[in-house]
Order: C-alpha cells, then sequence, then structure tokens
C-alpha cells in the first residue's frame, strides 16, 4: 500500500511514527512539518544542557552515533520529507487537506492526506501576569529558547534567579541554575507544596529540604502577582515578597495544544486535550493524535489523564507508525510515572498520591518505609524513603512514591510498582513480590516487600500510627497535650533526647518492654519511637497484649522525621 | 488460641515465620530447634564476610539496629524459645512429636506441638571426590564454616585456591577470595559456561570475561576427579589438568534437606524437595514448609521448581508465620528472579534463559539489546547487555537476563519484567511499559521498551540476525565462506577494519545506502553491524526493499561482539 501522511510537529512523537511507518510501509509519502527550525530534539534533556552537564544543544538532537536529526538526515536516511518554519493553519477534513503557512516564504499553501497525525505537543501555561514579555523572562517551550537562555547566562552573567512553578521542570530549571552556574535562585510555587500532584505533602517537604540545603529558596503558596523591570527583568513580586531577579523562567505547566484539531470539530476533552482511543486514533478515523496533546486513560483511576512526557511520545509514536501502516497497536493508558534528579537526591513516584487518590474519591492510606537500597549489613547503601498508597477494603495498591541518594535504586523500586499497576495489585502481591537479591542490591526483605507488610499491617489495624507532619503537630505542640515519647531503642540513642525533653522523652527498649511495664509512660497517648518504624510497632504490639493501646506508631521512625525536618 | 508450634531450622524462614506468629498470636509457644550454635543469619551474605567487605560474622547475625539475633535476643525480645545444637531425629506425626537430640547434652527427647513447620534448608551437594575431606577444602553451608573458611585465609594465608562449580555462590566466593585477598582463584566448572541453567552461553561468555579480566581462571566444560594432598589440601586434578592449592571451596549447588518429611510419610518430589501448595502447607495440614527444602511453583512454565534462595524464604516465613495464626495467605510461587555482583559489574536475570526455555518445550527466541542505563546525551552511564527470551507465535516474554556495570540499574530492568511474568506479558507490553523516565536515569524509550520492540521485528520476520556466538563462529571461519561484513556505521568507525580485512568489511553507512547500492557487497550472505544493531537494522530493511534478502543483522552490534570477545 502506498499512501500520504502528514504529520503535524516534529520534536518527539512524530518523528518516532514517521520512522516507524518507513520501515513498515517504504513506499508511502510522509511529509512531517513544524513551525520551528529545529526539530526531533529531547526535550527533557533541556535542563541538562542549561546546567552545562550536556555542552552543545546539538547533542540533544544527535543520536546515539553522534549524527545530527536534522531535515537532511530525515531525507536522506529515513525518506522523510521535512518542512520547518511551516505552521499548520487549519484542518479540512472532507478535503483531506491540512493548509499550512511557509513562515520562510510567507506563502500559504496545502497538503493533501490519506492519514494525518497530529503531534502539536504542549504550550507552557501563560501566566496572565504584568511584565510576563520583558526580556530575561523564559518559558521552557523548546530548544531554542533554551538556546537563547542559556546564552543569557554564559554572555551576560545572571546572578539571581526566579523560577515560577515548583513542578518537574520548575525544579529541574532550578537545580540546573544554582548548582552549576551558582546563581541565587528562588522557586515560587502556588501550591502549598512542591511537585504538587505526584507527591504527599510530606515527601514534598523532604524534597524542599533537599532545595533548601542546596541554597535554593523555596516559597510555597504564594502568588505572583506581577514580574517587573523596565527594559530588562528587574524582579518578581509575589502576595508575599519581592524577589530580585536577572532572569525569571515560567514554569506553570503545559497545556495541549489542541486548537487545530477542536477547529477541526475532532473530540477535545473538557481539560483541552484530543481524545484518542486505545489505538490512538482521534474520532475522525483518518487522523491520529499522540504525545503532549491527547489525554490519555489513567490505568489506576480509569478516568481521562494528562501525561506530557517525552518517553510517553515516544512510545505512543511507535504505536500510530505501526498503525498507520495497517496494524492494530495498542496504547492502553498510562500509570502516571515519573523521576526527577535534584542535585544529590532522586525524587521518584508512579500511580496516585495520597491526595490524589483521595481527591480521585478513593478511601485511602499510606504506609511510609525507610529502609537501604542494600542489606543494612553490606557497606555501601543509600536509605530509600517510601510511601505508599494503599485503598482500605481492598489492599489495592494506588501508588508509591519516595526519594533517594540512590537515584537508581529508587527508580528500580518505582518502576516494579508502575508495572504492576494496570494489573490492579494487592498489598498481598507486593510481600511477595520476587524481586532479584543479593546483599549489594537489596535486602533480603526487600523495601517493596517490607511496604506490602506494613501497609497490610496498618490496613488490619495492628499498626496505627503517625504520617511525619502529624509527628510534626503533636512535636510542637506537645506541651499542650497529654502526650509522652517512648523511644523504643537503645538507651545509647534514647539518651540525647531524654537529656534535653526529660518531661517528655521516656525510653524503653522494644525487647525489653514486656520486663518493664511500670516504666512505660502514663499519658493519654505514648508516640512510639525507633529509627524506622519497625521496632517501635513491635512496641506497639506488646503494649496492646498488656491492655496499653493508646499508642501510635511514628511511621518510618526517626529517619523519615528528621528527613521531614523536625525540629527535634 | 494458644498452640504449641514447632520450628525446625532457626536460619532465615524459621525465624520470620515464629516472629510473624508471635506478633499475630502472642499467646502461643513457639519452640524453634537448630543443630547448629549460630542461628538466624543471612547466609547470603557469607562471599561478603570472606571478602573482608563485612568485617565480622555478627554483623550478618544482627538486626538493622545492630542487635545480635542469639537464642536470648528471640527469648526476650520475641518470646520465642529457641533450643541450638538440636537435632530434629523425627517426626511421628500421628501422635504430633518431634523426636530430638540434645547435642550438647547427648540427651534424646521429645518436643509435642500442634503445628510443625520444617525449615531445615540445603545442604551443599556432595561431590563423590577423593580428598573432599582433606582440611582445607570447604563447602559453603554455614556461617560457622565460612569463619573456619575466613579464618585460614586471614591467619595461615592462602596463595592459590579452587572453587568446583560456577553457579552464584561459586562465583560470588571466587571474587570474594581474588579481589580482597589477592588469592590466584581458579574456577572449575563441568558445565560447558559459567552460570549455568541462569543465563545463555552467550551472556555466560560475557561473564567469563569480566572473571578472567580480573584475574580469576575460568575452566568450563571440566569435571574435577580428585582432590589431592597428605595432611592438608595440595591441589585438584581434573579431566584435563591439574591445580595446585591450598584452599578448594565445593561450590556444585545445594540440595533440599528432606530426610525428615519423607521419613514421616510427607510427599517429597522426585529431585527431593518437600511438595507443598500455595499456602505453604505440606501433605499434613498441620505440617507447614518453606525455604530451601521445598519446591515450588515456576509461575512461568507451571512445573516444580527449586529456589533456595534467602530472599524466597523470608517471605515464604511471613506467609507461613500467618497461616499459622489461622490466615490464608498464599505464596504463589517463582519467576526464578537472581543477581550477582562480579567485580565492577552485576549479573542479573529473571524467569528463563533462552536454554532453558528450549528444554522446558518453549519454541523461544532471544532479542539482544545493548543500551546505555541513562539517555545516550547525558554524560554519566552504563551501558546495560541485555537478552530477552520470547516465544514465536505467542510473543510472549518467558525471561530477561543481562550484566552491566551500572548494577542498580540493571537489576531495576530485571525487577520490572520479574514483577510482569506471573502475568504472562508480550512483547507489546514490554514496548509500552511506562518506566519512569528523565535524562540522569533512563531513555525515553527505555532499554526495556527496545527490547519489546526488538523482539517483535524479530517475530514478525523484520529482524534476522545472528546471536554473538553464531557472529562469533561465523567471522571465524570468514575465509571459507561466501560472506562479507558491510559496517553500517560512519567511515571513521569501519576504517580500522576495512585496512585490517579488506577483503572482508565493507562500509556503507546505513543512512545512505539507497544511493549507494553499487556499493553493497555481491556475497551469498551480507552480514550487517553497526554499534547496537539499530542502524544496521534499519540497513537490512532498506536492502530487503531493494531485492538484496541475503542479509543478516548482528544483534547488539559491535557493542555486543566486544563484550562477548571476539577477537575482531
Amino acid at each position: 500500500m502506498s499512501q500520504q501522511v502528514v504529520i503535524i510537529g516534529a520534536v518527539a512523537l512524530g518523528p518516532k511514527a514517521a520512522c516507524r511507518l518507513k520501515r513498515l510501509e517504504p513506499d508511502s509519502r510522509v511529509i512531517m512539518i513544524d513551525e520551528n527550525e529545529i526539530i526531533s530534539y529531547g526535550g527533557c534533556g533541556i535542563p541538562y544542557y542549561v546546567s552545562g552537564d550536556i555542552s552543545d544543544a546539538q547533542e540533544l538532537q544527535s543520536t546515539t552515533f553522534h549524527m545530527v536529526r536534522d531535515v537532511s538526515f530525515f531525507r536522506e536516511a529515513k525518506d522523510v520529507e521535512v518542512r520547518t518554519r511551516t505552521r499548520a493553519l487549519s484542518i479540512d477534513r472532507m478535503a483531506r487537506q491540512v493548509h499550512v503557512h511557509d513562515l520562510e516564504k510567507d506563502e500559504k499553501y496545502h497538503l493533501d492526506y490519506d492519514k494525518l497525525v497530529l503531534s502539536t505537543g504542549s504550550s507552557p501555561r501563560k501566566l496572565p501576569l504584568p511584565g510576563v514579555d520583558l526580556p530575561g523572562v523564559y518559558t521552557v517551550s523548546g530548544l531554542e529558547e533554551a538556546i537563547r537562555l542559556k546564552g543569557q547566562i554564559s554572555q551576560s552573567g545572571v546572578e539571581k534567579a526566579v523560577v515560577v512553578g515548583a513542578g518537574l521542570i520548575g525544579l529541574e530549571m532550578a537545580e540546573a541554575l544554582a548548582d552549576l552556574w551558582g546563581i541565587e535562585t528562588s522557586v515560587v510555587e502556588i501550591a502549598p507544596q512542591v511537585l504538587p500532584g505526584f507527591i504527599s505533602p510530606d515527601i514534598a517537604r523532604m524534597v524542599r529540604n533537599v532545595l533548601e540545603e542546596n541554597d535554593i529558596s523555596v516559597y510555597t503558596g504564594e502568588q505572583v502577582k506581577e514580574i517587573f523591570g523596565e527594559d530588562r527583568v528587574k524582579g518578581v513580586r509575589t502576595d508575599q515578597r519581592e524577589l530580585e531577579a536577572d532572569m525569571v523562567i515560567l514554569a506553570a505547566g503545559v497545556i495541549p495544544n489542541s486548537d487545530l484539531a477542536r477547529e477541526a470539530g475532532l473530540e477535545v476533552s473538557p481539560q483541552g486535550a484530543v481524545v484518542v482511543d486505545r489505538h490512538m486514533r482521534t474520532s475522525d478515523e483518518h487522523i491520529f493524535a499522540g504525545g503532549d496533546c491527547v489525554q490519555l486513560q489513567n490505568l489506576v483511576t480509569g478516568k481521562p489523564g494528562y501525561y506530557p512526557m517525552g518517553s510517553m511520545a515516544n512510545r505512543q509514536g511507535r504505536v500510530i507508525g505501526t498503525n498507520l501502516a495497517g496494524g492494530n497497536d495498542e496504547f492502553p493508558g498510562a500509570v502516571g510515572s515519573f523521576v526527577v534528579k535534584l542535585f544529590d537526591h532522586a525524587v521518584s513516584g508512579t500511580g496516585l498520591s495520597i491526595e490524589t487518590a483521595s481527591r480521585q474519591g478513593f478511601d485511602a492510606v499510606s504506609a511510609f518505609v525507610t529502609q537501604f537500597d542494600k542489606s543494612h549489613f553490606y557497606p555501601e547503601k543509600d536509605l530509600l524513603y517510601l510511601e505508599l498508597v494503599v485503598e482500605r477494603g481492598t489492599g489495592r495498591i494506588l501508588g508509591l512514591q519516595g526519594l533517594s541518594t540512590g537515584g537508581d535504586s529508587l527508580k528500580g523500586r518505582i518502576d516494579c510498582v508502575a508495572a504492576l499497576l494496570p494489573g490492579k495489585p494487592t498489598t498481598k502481591d507486593l510481600s511477595n513480590l520476587e524481586v532479584s537479591y543479593s546483599p549489594p542490591f537489596g535486602s533480603a526483605m526487600d523495601a517493596l516487600n517490607s511496604l506490602g507488610n506494613v501497609a497490610e499491617n496498618i490496613l488490619q489495624g495492628f499498626n496505627k500510627g503517625l504520617r511525619p507532619a502529624e509527628f510534626a503537630e503533636l512535636w510542637e505542640k506537645r506541651q499542650d497535650k497529654d502526650v509522652v515519647f517512648l523511644d523504643c531503642r537503645d538507651e545509647d540513642n534514647a539518651r540525647p533526647f531524654m537529656d534535653k525533653y526529660p518531661e517528655k522523652w521516656k525510653n524503653v527498649k522494644a525487647e525489653t518492654l514486656d520486663l518493664n511495664l511500670d516504666k512505660v509512660p502514663q499519658a493519654e497517648t505514648v508516640v512510639l519511637l525507633c529509627n524506622n518504624g519497625a521496632r517501635s510497632y513491635e512496641a506497639r504490639l506488646k503494649l496492646a497484649r498488656h491492655g496499653i493501646t493508646n499508642t501510635l506508631n511514628v511511621h518510618g521512625g526517626m529517619s523519615m522525621i528528621k528527613k521531614w525536618g523536625v525540629d527535634i
């Protein structure tokens, strides 16, 4: 079969679909248009280009064998015709034509298609602020803008920067500016936490600490009101303060580019994303769409979601390429996985956070675990700080998020759960999950197994406890409450706290509790602590056996609350 | 409910089951017996204790909070009574009694039980060789023997060692001796490859290279005939050579300790493992068994298998503990995951290797992929060398194995597939698998996605090629065959080979093939090469379009065959 396929957008999904189609159906003609000059690049690499980890922007455009994926590459190597600086104006679905505008020659013409692919991507959410157009204000809309941004840093120098938005890209950009360029960087986020929607407030607090330890100022729950300056940007005014800045980066999320689709009468969601079926086909059978411009089914909630990620686009691109060639491939949806490097830490997650789960109507609860990524007796290891989200009643796993200095280890655990999520796993599946094991790579009971076990104990009512933020609140108000903190560790560990807080901090180690019931403090609430929450869990069970049930276990233990930053 | 539970064996599963039971049902009495003095230790850590990575054997016996898990720990902290140096002699199932022998006092008596747990573990396979009892000959049967072994090294000094058996433990022990002690170490393996049953001969060859690069001599396909010496071991005689040695370690696999069970009339498999159901119950409803002494269902083949791993034992221990307390937990079986550190490399796998798959009756084929664990444009990264095993016809994934210097990254990928395997995934599931992504942690198309894609292309006949060993054979016989090697990379890469092999090595880069068909060599077989097999795959499709179909692609490309060690 020979057909003419037009692809609108040539960054991630477009090129993938084009190349896959040409491999399967070499006689078809493929014309790919893009309004920009630079095409087919790894947009997710932009923060690393800005930071200098990647020295040359062309590396983001290059194949593994260092060939730049430009117009002539696609022509010669792939037999795909690319027309850059060419904007799609409208789609005539009856005539199967795309009307386009050659921005270079300022000419308008049309392209016929048998099949059309919309890979129009997304645009940075525009903030309706005074000053957004001042020189020195950037979004992270694409590689061309990133090159200008880096040019300003390397040529003019930047002393102070403000990043508006603490999502994935905002934080990656903040690190890029602060870490390698030494720019005094602030992040302003309107939500009450960093990475809103991705992680719980507890994990977010730990991430915030990582940022602050690396000299980034973080202002959450704060709204930017104005970007000020005359010839150039001079700063940002929020509802709470004024921040000087030579550079402002707007990273307030992205919105799907769906105007073309909407104007052509294709189905578009209320949130503005193109609606596609599992074959990545739009409401017009001749038109496919994928990547940042479409909505996908969330495989945890069953509801539509929006997943603007380069990796998602690439995988969908192959499915579309196959289907353009008459195949019948499916892209079932997304679970919502992410990983981000922030200085020496990684933050990663999949599925729903506890807050997202509640918002979606699940009766959900969290299990916190801190555990080494290797055997505890193995010398080199990193702590994993993990929060598992499970549904009450069913024990169904809804999501997992966490952070660690062992980034690859963390990602491995998250990806395991991501792989399981579409199959609606329960805590039992995690308890028994057979991850590979030897001491240099894990524990006999892996952190994932522990999470399954802890979650089950919580659901069955054995392990009742405090999230880090709940502990922090109780700790802060300890003088006003009838609460005592019982350290279940060895005296060596407990002594400094007993000396500092003689009224409130007591110590009986978990193993000798049965013999020392008289030393258990009498209080309305006894908060049990150990290093990671396991020893104090045993203490809770022992006390319950003796009728002492007014106890709460600190989930994740001292490790977790220290990471959270309780002032203790 | 209050009952008396007797547990035979106190290393991994026994203590886990005991503690879980006591948490759920504190009033029950638990008596755990073991014929050894040292109990409850991380046996998988023995090689790292021997190497010196772990300085003190007690660390393997300690909790995360550095408390030694000895008899008094179990008594005081867990209310579990442990009787060490106590051997179980027989089980009287009618009377529900275990007859035991106190080896210390040389007294025999019996213990009544309501429920009995067999966690009798495994023993090193005994080799019927002359000299196995000479001083200086060890197995790796437990921590006590490991302490003696390390004592010999540190006190008397060892210059030369021979390890018999190239399984997981054999190779870990070989590294322990060679790496940190600098002992001249040889490994002798009767099978034609290292890690037989775990990985294909191709991957095994790469592992062998890692060992040899680290000064370990590897003799495969070689049978040990005798261990010789007078007062002490002096060496090992194989069917092909004599190897001097001050120390010999026998690591020829393990066999389940099932005599007690068999003599009590419990169902035991022809291979000698105790048969249990999904609740870990034996053929006697009052007797549970788990860990190294039982067989489990292989969740890929559906057939019984044997998985003597500490991690498996721990997870089963919790299930047994729950069920002892009246629960109804299941342990569905195993997929067979492993990971082993060998010097700077990790070797890991899950499911079936290509050979095991064929032996089990699957019509299986391999897909090889070499890909960076991070984005190719990100500065720090390691290559993953992976082999995916898939079933023809169905596209079902049967297993994944590989090696890498990025151990945590490799393990993460293997564990993802391990998590999927029970659900009988296909190549499509892997192509679309949503692993978390950002450039410091992966590629937009992760190596797992690439494996799914490559496997699909192979199954559909688009990608026809050579395994590393097949390439090596063809390369060695190249002068006698009508075969030409077409390098599809840039001329820079190809030039050295063209100069060295002017008759056989040609170059047309994949991207310009259509325009240079006249330069494509005329030969019965054209072997296509590039760095990783992707560019040469494109070349194969292009040539096919022009009627040139006598082509073979080198799977995994130059990276893979170099790692294999083709002399090129």
